[in-house]
Formats: structure tokens, sequence, C-alpha cells
């Protein structure tokens, strides 16, 4: 009998490996918060990013004008393996965070500001970063545990919150793994239910490709028959 | 006597010690090769994230189809301050660089390769960045001393080219702060023609802007005598 749809069964072994493989690199004790973020091609490689580097969990809160939005070509659907948390305020979200134990680090350069150098990322932490324009907002500034920037050489103001992301998050890998011992660090009954989520995703995109596989042949038996009969 | 046009005494104090702040930073033995790249955006992301990082010099090498294009708002202007020099093959390019005594390290997944953190900064490194979908071509490949990857821990194949370039520049700038004691390191005649060229470039923006302003205030003028005219 062969396997069902929606079957994980109906997965080849290696997609299983590759699945159990980026699980066991995920973590839910880093987070990135985006703050009132307006461009949708910043959020998505924001997403993108993240998704590299096994981080499962975002923040986005949302802006004064522009609701998150989501491009499938930029984020390479990035963002349906994750875990995307809408929020209405700033005060909320890292409220919440707060409360789940975490360190909030803003990317905003005050009087106080350290260098990204300096981080210690042995704590949970919660990097937030804010708007292209303005920045990090007041509040997220008073409500963060340390403020950071990422020193700049140049004539150049800021760094792309695309690329200011990444630079933080390929350091923050780093400094878990000389100061945690690890990145990747779900409970293996965290592990097993993001294993079968990814599992049933997995399925339903192979259908999906299945099935426009049949429907692109389909297609072009018809053009044979048209071309054969003219 | 007020100063001419064209004289650095026309330059603010200020923006003088910031050119010569920026000019202490600049480095010639760590360069950056975009071989191929055919999205203007990305060729311009990296011309920021290098000015940002202190990356004096850049190579392009032309692709089949593409001139290297220069967009002022991505870049915002950073490869004014930079020297970026074009070469139509990649062996004469990598020829040049390793005449010159530079090692060069490629983004390439290969059997060989290495990863990122792997990789040491102490000699004169040239880091190559092939074409968003092709990658570094082979002959990169084959010239190249190293080929490194930035380690990806999730489902995503690739960065972004300006995403990678980031990643691979800031740790770059940690690694040779470690192995070589500094990053910014032109000798004494090399960071004086460099700051004569900046103050003039610096002269010669601030007389645009005062130009600029001079017209927009005779505008104003013009518009507020047609308005009580009425």
């Amino acid at each position: 009998m062969s396997p069902s749809l929606g079957d994980p069964d109906f997965l080849l072994p290696e997609r299983k490996a590759r699945i159990d493989e980026v699980v066991s690199h995920r973590t839910r004790t880093l987070t990135v918060v985006m703050e009132a973020l307006c461009d949708p091609q910043n959020v998505n490689a924001v997403l993108r990013t993240c998704e590299a580097f096994g981080v499962q969990a975002l923040h986005a809160i949302e802006g004064p004008q522009k609701r998150f939005d989501r491009n499938k070509k930029i984020s390479q659907n990035a963002d349906k393996w994750l875990d995307v948390r809408r929020w209405a305020s700033t005060r909320e979200c890292l409220g919440f965070l707060k409360a789940e134990g975490f360190a909030i680090y803003a990317t905003h350069l005050g009087t106080d500001s350290v260098a990204l150098g300096e981080l210690s990322f042995a704590p949970k932490v919660a990097l937030v970063f804010g708007n292209e324009h303005r920045g990090v907002s007041d509040e997220a500034v008073a409500l963060a545990d340390v403020n950071f920037t990422i020193p700049m050489l140049g004539f150049s103001q800021s760094f792309n919150v695309s690329v200011a992301a990444a630079i933080t998050l390929a350091r923050a890998v780093d400094r878990r793994v000389a100061e945690r011992g690890r990145h990747g660090d779900l409970s293996e009954t965290e592990a097993q239910a993001l294993r079968e989520r990814f599992y049933l995703l997995a399925v339903k995109q192979r259908t999906r490709i299945a099935k426009a596989e049949r429907s692109e042949a389909r297609r072009e038996r018809h053009a044979a028959r048209a071309k054969g009969s003219e």
C-alpha cells in the first residue's frame, strides 16, 4: 500500500533527516523583535536570516502605518518554518519577553550603549531592531536591559536593518556556542513537536509539487497532441 | 579674506576631524572582489558595507551580461569614498591580487571548504563573492587559496550576497584586530593622500550644498514676492 497524503512516510528519508538536522540547530532562547519596520523587503530579509541562523521565534511590533507584510520572493518562504508573533505595542511585546526571562538588547546609539562585541549571550536574549528611519522607539530604549551598536568605521551612519540583523545574529550564534556550549537547544519535547510540524509542512509541500508536476505533464501532453493534429 | 572654494580651510574643523578618524580606520590589506554580480542593489549594498567597515579598495569583475551599475540611493554614495577597480576577467583580477600578495578566499561550498570561523586574517586577504545565481566561477574556485562558507543552520540554502559580505566582513575586522593588532593600517603616506582626497571631496560636497541652499533661498524669496504681489 502506498502511503497516503499527509502521512510522514510520504517523505523521503533524506528529507526527514534534513528536517531533523535543522531542528537540532533551532533555538527559542534567542529571539528577534522587529519594531515597526516599514519596508517589507527588510522584514522578509530578516526572516530569512533568522531562519538560516536557527532562530525559531520572532516578534513583529506593528508600526503606526503599515502592517507586517509577507513577501514570498524575498523571504524565500522562510517564515513558513518560523513562529512570527505580532504585537500591537512595544510595551506588550517587551513586557511578555521580560516575563519569559529574556534580556532585552536594543540596537540604539546612546550615552550608555555598548559595542556588539561586548555583549554577553549567556542569558536568554531578545534582540530589538527598530524602524528604518526612526530607529528603536524611546519606549524600547527605556525597557531594554542593554542598548548596543555595531561599530561603524566609515562615513556611513548606519547599516541597513537586514545587514545589522545578520551581523548581530552571526555574532550571537558564535557567542552562544562559546558561553552556553551550544546554539540549538530545544528540549526533546519541543524538538519532537517541531519535527512533526515540519514533516507535515514538507508533506504538504511535496503534495503541491507532485500536483504541479502532474498538471505540467498534462499540459505538455495536450500541447503535443495539439501540435500533432495541426 | 574668506577661504576660496576647493580650499580645505573651507571645511569645518569637525568635518576635517571626522575625515581624519575615518581614514585612521581605512585599510588596503583587506579587499573585496565582486565576481559578475547581476543585481545593482546587491553591488551597492556591498559597497556601502565595505565603506562602513573601512575597506578602501574593491574589485568588480564584469559579468557576461550586465555592466557594474552604480545606484546612489542604495549605496548612499558610499562608492565616492572608495576605490572600485573594474576587471574584464577573473583571471586578470585574481592574478593581479596574487601578485600583490593577497591570499584569495572565495565563498564556495566544496569538499575542501572551511567554515568562516576557521579563516585566518593574519595575511592580506581578498574575499571573493560570486554571482547571485551561479556563485563564484570554477576559475575563481581553482585560483583561490581557500574556499569558505558561512555555516547555514536552517532550510535556506544561501544568504543574500550582501548579507554574506556583511557577516564575512564583520568577522574579518574582529579577526584582524585579534591577529594583526589592528584593522585600519594605511601607511602615513597613504593616509595623507587619502585625507587630502577626502577633504577635496568634502569641499566639493559642501560647495554643492551651499549652492543648493542659495538657490532654494532664491526660490523662496521669489515665491514670497509672487505671493506678495497677488
